[in-house]
């Protein structure tokens, strides 16, 4: 079960940009085969992304795909720095409604 | 609707420690009030956590609790460098179910 913890770091002037482009594709990415969870989050400045796909076949396809292609080429200018993309595994611990992003999903 | 996005370096050594303390105190965070999620990850070296709680209140109820003072403790020693806490709030986007961390919270 892939889990993605990603942040982002946009030029200040370039924040709506950014955001403007996740309203655009979030809903094409929830529509992705696999996609259990993409959810954008802020603290006002950087953005914080936080993701869950079913297999690692799904999440290699998104990675792949025409969609993030797309968030990549205005990425590419619009943020101050590298983007942080922390491609991690779950650990499950306590209840399991608590301890994982997606307890449906079947850890 | 509060949410953290956390980042820990342990060094290397202490690695086993900080997975010990969390294994030990997850539950006991669980069964705080309004504890609706908190999720621990790892990339092998570095963990990530991601937490949603019911109400600000209880977010800093956790945060002033004891639970957090004791890990709080072993992290001041057994961390590489100063641990990334992210007080973040969702955007939510596209579906309801994939575009926030926890749809029955309510945003």
């Amino acid at each position: 079960m892939p889990v993605v913890i990603a942040r982002l770091a946009p030029k200040p002037e370039r924040r709506q940009d950014v955001l403007d482009l996740y309203t655009e594709t979030i809903p094409q990415i929830h529509a992705e085969p696999g996609c259990e969870l993409f959810a954008l989050h802020t603290d006002g400045n950087e953005f914080f992304i936080v993701e869950h796909w079913a297999t690692e076949e799904d999440f290699q396809a998104h990675v792949r795909g025409p969609v993030l292609a797309t968030i990549r080429k205005v990425l590419a200018e619009a943020l101050a720095k590298p983007s942080e993309i922390n491609r991690v595994d779950s650990i499950p611990l306590g209840e399991a409604t608590k301890g994982v992003l997606r307890p449906t999903g079947g850890e």
